[in-house]
């Protein structure tokens, strides 16, 4: 049996162990195919029962009604924000976007290049990025309203949704996609890199509801229209087969060994409370965004000064605790505690953490 | 030990056992990592070592100059049909492309949809494709000269490439790319999806030379520019981390374990020869293309009426010989020969090939 480490990594992160081993375990053979997964037809009968079994199991996890599709592309959040403006800017009418640090901030970007209309209503930049802006008026004749719901490298999230106003909404949640109950109603379209909570990496999942898709406009490239993955059940070319395998095993996973949304969303409530406890009464953890936006996925905090918080990432490492550096943007420590974070995992971090800081002031002490 | 089967399928396709294997051993720890190569991070050490080592042993195997740059793009051949006109038609020049069928033809309608002054300066439509045109003229002032290396679905290939009197040349060569060795001067861009000859589905290669850089326009949006890819060493984003992982251990193989592309070379020729040897001797079996322009990698064939192979594709599968059935939109057989289908694979064909025709024959003289 390897040795495996407890990893925190912000994405490609970890995969629920059973999924790796299932994988494994079938990987010169598929379902007595005689063939890997990586080598069937994405044309296969095979094939199209894990695509049909990986959009199901996202129409029931996310109670979709009929007017939602479940779509793959390639090329991750990065070409939706180029995708997005392309596809569904009405002439005429404003996008209005929500920013709260780097993935909003290429977002907006890609709109700006493509020459459209863009408003940023309402930004967190001031405090760096450090909390979530509440105050802001949304143009009634938007296009929509796109914002981040989760922000990997500042470690904050939306815990109630901006109100469009009856502009649709549009979200990139890369990072807490599938982490919690969503309530579609409001929005025209989500999407997400499949590598934080559902997958390896080499997918991005958008939903997108039939109202949206009568914007596309059909002068577009074909690869670049919502209309071609819908049309074409996102089969117009050969799609990321291995890829779209592994997210229908963790989808599996989440709804039949997890038992569904409410049920992780409970679990990565307590992980995060395990570690948001350490950090709230410590002398030397110090979080790093407003308490009431801070994020249940990425926890980010700093470690007394940068000698202590240099060590406290080489011992996590020693320790088995994995992926615990900051982005290289912001610095500092960050755990991400994804859906497949086991709770053994956090806990075993949060107890790392307190005989740190335990060791730690013995140190100053002395 | 899995019952593997003997796998013609035209991609995703057969991948060395080896590789397999290898991908299977260490599926749970990458390089003694403690996570799996999916979970581990695109700016990691370990995941740059491995696309450092596929990107060399590209530059390796191709014999390529320094002016050449490889690059990773999500989105497969069909991206590449959008990204090729709108990088590199330069203002006021024609495109040229040759079209050779399906895949041919998909790459001119987008160069149309975006509006450029597209030149199909030689085609083979009037006899089904089954040929590739020899007799055209190239537009000196060509921004490029487009044509597909290799047709999967008629079982065509160039085997020598269209001169384009000093017009940069750009190639699909998803089919037989990294099949033979290449003479890379002519080339502007060639480009494959990996699902044929070197990986998984999920990225496509990209080999574009340094003076067509120049033409990418800054206007473009920044994951449809060549040089997002080259600039940030197809780091811009994540990249599909495992495709790329199974990519090196392809050209591992190809590299260390065959010995190169004219190793390759000499035993693709060998196991074609073997499948067009019984065909040309055969009273059921007919070639569907013309000899001279018949494909090395996919092998277009009819087997008498249509209730006999109806009984030959049945029979393969029960014999374990899988994957022959014509693409949908041609009908017939096809056996394809990548790289990776082994000698021994294709020895067991043409052994089934002979003993089914006759049994056929007495069948047909009862």
């Amino acid at each position: 049996m390897e040795q495996r480490v407890h990893n925190f990594n912000p994405g490609p992160a970890t995969l629920p162990l059973p999924v790796l081993e299932e994988i494994k375990e079938n990987f010169l053979s598929f379902r007595g195919s005689g063939m890997s997964i990586t080598e069937i037809s994405h044309r296969s009968r095979e094939f199209d029962e894990v695509l049909t079994d990986a959009i199901d199991r996202t129409r029931r996890l996310l109670k979709l009604t009929d007017d939602y599709h479940v779509l793959f592309i390639q090329g991750g959040a990065s070409m939706q924000y180029c995708m997005i403006p392309i596809n569904l800017a009405l002439p005429g009418k404003p996008l209005n976007y929500i920013n709260t640090g780097t993935w909003s901030t290429k977002a907006i970007k890609e709109a700006q290049i493509q020459g459209k209309d863009v408003r940023v209503i309402a930004t967190s930049e001031d405090r760096d990025f450090s909390y979530l802006p509440t105050d802001f008026r949304v143009d009634k004749d938007a296009s929509y309203l796109h914002f981040t719901s989760n922000n990997t490298i500042k470690g904050t999230q939306w815990h109630h949704y901006p109100d469009g106003e009856g502009v649709p909404l549009i979200s990139d949640m890369s990072s807490d996609f599938m982490s919690y109950p969503i309530n579609m109603k409001p929005f025209g379209l989500i999407y997400a890199g499949a590598q934080k909570n559902i997958g390896p990496a080499g997918v991005a999942m958008v939903i997108i509801r039939e109202d949206m898709l009568k914007r596309v406009p059909d002068t577009l490239p074909t690869m670049l229209r919502y209309t071609t993955f819908k049309d074409n059940k996102s089969l117009f070319n050969t799609p990321p087969t291995f890829t779209i395998y592994v997210i229908d095993l963790v989808l599996t996973w989440l709804e039949e060994t997890v038992g569904g949304l409410k049920e992780i969303e409970k679990i990565n409530k307590e992980k995060a409370s395990l570690i948001y406890e350490v950090i709230d009464n410590s002398e030397i953890y110090r979080g790093t965004t407003e308490i009431k936006s801070r994020s249940l996925m990425n926890v980010t905090f700093r470690v007394g000064d940068e000698e202590l918080e240099q060590r406290f990432l080489v011992e996590t490492t020693k320790n088995g605790l994995h992926g615990l550096k900051g982005h290289k943007s912001v610095g500092g420590c960050r755990a991400s505690l994804y859906n497949a974070v086991t709770i053994e995992s956090v806990r075993d971090l949060a107890r790392f953490m307190r005989e740190f800081e335990g060791t730690a002031r013995r140190f100053i002490q002395a």
